[in-house]
């Protein structure tokens, strides 16, 4: 498995991405009209490594927030910390990305608390302003500030969804995962397997994935195929890496669990 | 898009906003009157704007508060904060607007806690005062402050509303979105697309209107019509610009998906 | 509209207030017999006003709160603020009232929290005494001063009432609309619109309060009357300000809207 | 009304009180077993009366607390305070009361929360002991310190109850309204109306109590008799003040008030 | 009644109590193994006394902690608190058990925090660890320390329970009321009551106890006979003692009550 | 029972651990991977065992926390403190173990709230990266960091689950209980008791494990028949040691209890 890092840190190569439609396109103007972007899909398809794709592409530092049900807008803008008895503010990553005209990503943003609707609405709207509500100051976004964030449709529940006055702000990117060819490609590229190895791992991904929502909740993502090949790469017995790395993720119900191993099985051949 | 900025910083233009009905008038004579106004009306039509708008007209600064879950009435006045070891007050948006006679805008304030009544009950009243409890200041708000709140009442629910005791209070203005040709004109001044390219994409947005409450909460909004414009104009091609612009910000079932495009294309013709 | 001043502020005028029944003579007898008062009726009746005048009229300082569902018993007793280095107890409404002998109003009481109990017992029975929790005082309040509570019954859900113990302990009083002539009266002072041009839209509010629980929760106030008369007076068309300041104020519904625009109609004759 | 004073405060005279049964003898034993007592009545029945009276009696300093929803031991027991950059411990009531030998009285403790029981468990059982977990201390009770709640069963929920664990700790006494000829001559006392003209309140009073659980929630306390006596005495009619004092403290419905209205008028005769 | 000092304190005498089964020889064991030890039980069985005497006899110091809805982790290990401006830590009851090698004895452990597992856990297996997460602190603990946890099956709801991975620590110790000559015999020990006198009221006890999870939540505990026993031989007569100690505590239904007053009756004979 | 140490402390011997499967082979090449490793298994199966015995192996020094509902993503990465009128950073078990390439295993990991996602993401996915957002500290992980969460499926609620984006981050191993033979071996090893007496211990424990799901939640966990056979082989009688050790911490109702008590005594023979 390639160790990429984030491209937050300066290094010189171009986080890979395969594109598949004109995703990379839309984004591109989107940056250049200054229009925020929503991305919709799967867990593990590669929403994270696209936006890092695109950040180095377009030449800006990325900040990514993985959000969650206690995440609130200060957690975002910052907030006073006391220093030698002295309150001094420091920055959240949303107020460094609009300082700096960066791009800044919020995972699952349908996760966060209702209170972060304070700070997206206003840089989100025709202002691109930031208001720092406890220092005051109200920042003005420079074109390079980007906001993007993503968010998982499939098991989505009533209780949280971004409200239309908040979705209504940005163009939305459907993803789904890479056709097989390209999946076994990408998969052979990240684990080390060689490509001929990888091509029944993915047959096994699509094969589950034609069960979700019905016995599991999810179908295996693009991460599991190649945590699975790189255990292969590493030693692994095929049928013990995909029962560990593929089918036990999945459910926890043994019934089940019998189904997905013949399930495999099949898909092997 | 026209880099619109925020009337609470001097310049010179006026936001442009073009009436529909007599919302001017009444919101002018509610400011002369000294009664305070609630805007309803569906997202992206224009209430902002609006506000921005009579807020430059009327020559007063305007302090906006998007409300929240969790958006309470020290978030409005202001609150204690540590300096030195001395606990120093800081005004909020409310309190500062009282003091210099602006105008604030609370914009979806039935997202707002309830303490917010302490606060908006008294301004509101022919007493017309702001009490600070915190530090027992009670300031008496002059003839050029004005309070102006909104909230959408289509996707409003029942936990959420305004008390009789506190909507009772506002002289009441509802919002829709402007005439076809009026929106065309709009869409065009604010992307840059020719007139006449926008044409269609208003009707693309008329025909999603009417699906509103049946399988999408709301219609398309104009500033999804103007996103939508931008794209073109910067290039992408109308169908996939309409898409991530116009269809996808509106839901994430696939069938729905489906019947959206269908629409758009017949409203295309 | 008039600029009445809160009568916590030195000013010689009594507010104006219109009786309608005993209430005055009770109010005082009960001001004489150190008993706390519980006063009853719907939204802009004018409950605000009568414990104005009744302050004016005792020659008593008047402290009024707008209850809510954060507010607890210390925004009523007051806290303790860090000031350089040092808490600092601050004295809250109700803790000020009993020290200088004042009548304390608590508006919309039951939106409370229920930790208000801990201070209102004690001042409600024979005892009259306002314990101080944190800081251990136990302050006896001197017969000038005087605890009074409101409500509306109409609104009123199962979760949030008095508790009979809470209840108990004060000499209610109802409190209704004015009759037909007195209202116009006061609109017509209030407003500057002449006493005959109010005539009308008192019968517009009548005939919308005949509705309160069928389709709109609760009639227009006599605040909303007041309101329109005045929008009138400055110069807007009655049928403009009676739909902005009398109909929209109660309904979201389209359907119910028109309803009331119908009812309006009728009543203008 | 008589200026009764918190036995707290050192006062020669003893407060009021008319036994109904062997409620003064068992408290008195109770006392001298050290044994906790839990009293059981109807809301303005006399138990706060029945404390006070038997603190003087016993010459005991008497502290009471009345019990709220966000009550928790730490109000009890005490909490540090910041003074001059330091942490200083400030003791609670019960924490007073122990360390006194005084007696402490927890009205209506069902309403209190979960935690208090980690206070009341060991100075109710034979260890009689307070542990203040904040500072570590553990401190013994004297043989005069005595633990006295109350609760109203008549609208105490199934949510809030004592845990038969806490329950099972207290000698148990129920108290009821005095018999009619009593409540006269108290009524008489604590108002200054003449007693038979107490005489047909107490009847009006008694009448409405057998309402209780049926129109009303509770009957009419004495609290309540006294009250609309002392309005009668310092001048208001009859009929009048038994609304305001007895009638409309007990109901918000107007078909229920106007049952009530009759009910009195028979018991007037 | 006897005055039972806490084990904590230094005093000579072992706390009396009369063991029904393998019990003691059990928590010797137990103990001697370094097994941590559940006690389930009805309330007032004398599992509290039990842990006193096992904590004598084992020459142990005794920690006892109620929990309660809001006992955290932090309430058992400690926390920092401010001190002349330095943070200081403050061991809690857990942790100078640990330190002390003493018995830690959580009462009616269920109704604790769920982030007390956090603390039992590695106490409890193998590892006999105390982390201080706060501290950074790992504190083994020594062979003399022993936790001693109890709860009451009886009311125990569904919400409040064990999880089996914490259960699955504990050797289980089951107990229930003592035989009846033996009860009379710690009753008269405990209250100064002759014997023969306090067989009557262990045989209501007994008549009281079958109605368990029917008319009443739990029957009578033995501390409630002591408690009536004291009053008898304080001088108020049995059947009044028995009303207030033995039946009020049990109900607050009139019609049960009358009930039990009959089933006392028929035990007295 | 011996007297194992935890591995995070310096001692020479390897936890004794006996494998049922591939799951060495497994986790060994997840760490070599830089994959993340979660278990799933029943309770006291040897999951905590486990990890301890491959830390050991891999030269790792091992951090464990055992997760609950409290538990907060700063309780793992760490949080300010103040000391000396400053505040200090101190980091929590997470960070320690990022920073020195140690393994930190969350026990029960559901039980954790949710934002401890915005930690678990980003050091899972490809990017090993932990960011402490109080700081703005961003540290990559060394290749000798490695995550394990544990979870137990057989008791795992709806609401409690992790959300497939975490979940399908590790590789999963499943646990059960260790052969026949083979958990004699252990309970003989641990216990002190020879392995024939301990023979049908396991058998006792086996046919109670047959009842999981059905009148008791769980089954007797491997560690319950250490505890037994510790007390056996300390000189409790076999039948009190059963009791008290395997079948009263499985159930507190009375009928299961004979049930269990008859199933035992089948399985003795």
């Amino acid at each position: 498995m390639s160790a990429l890092i984030n491209t937050a840190f300066s290094e010189p190569e171009l986080p890979f991405y395969s594109p598949s439609g004109s995703e990379c396109l839309l984004f591109e103007h989107a940056y250049r009209n200054q229009l925020p972007v929503l991305l919709k899909g799967p867990t593990g398809c590669g929403k994270t490594r696209f936006v890092a794709h695109m950040a180095e592409k377009l030449g800006r530092k990325l900040y990514t927030v993985s959000c969650h049900d206690d995440l609130t807008s200060a957690d975002l803008t910052g907030r006073y910390l006391l220093k030698g008895g002295e309150t001094v503010w420091v920055d959240g990553p949303l107020t460094r990305a609009v300082r700096e005209g960066a791009i800044v990503y919020l995972d699952e943003v349908v996760e966060a608390r209702k209170d972060v609707t304070v700070v997206l609405h206003p840089v989100t709207d025709d202002r691109r302003l930031l208001p720092l509500e406890r220092t005051g100051e109200l920042i003005a976004a420079p074109p390079e500030f980007m906001l993007v964030v993503s968010y998982n449709p499939g098991y989505q529940n009533v209780l949280k969804s971004l409200k239309p006055s908040t979705r209504q702000r940005f163009i939305a990117l459907e993803f789904g995962f890479p056709a097989p060819e390209e999946e076994a490609r990408i998969v052979a590229s990240e684990s080390g397997l060689p490509r001929d190895r990888c091509v029944p791992l993915v047959r096994v991904a699509n094969a589950l994935r034609e069960l979700t929502g019905q016995d599991i909740e999810e179908g295996a993502s693009t991460r599991l195929v190649i945590h699975c090949a790189s255990l292969i790469a590493s030693g692994i017995k095929p049928e013990i890496a995909i029962e560990a790395a593929l089918l036990q993720p999945l459910t926890d119900d043994p019934e089940v669990m019998r189904a997905l191993v013949r399930i495999a099985e099949i898909a092997l051949g």
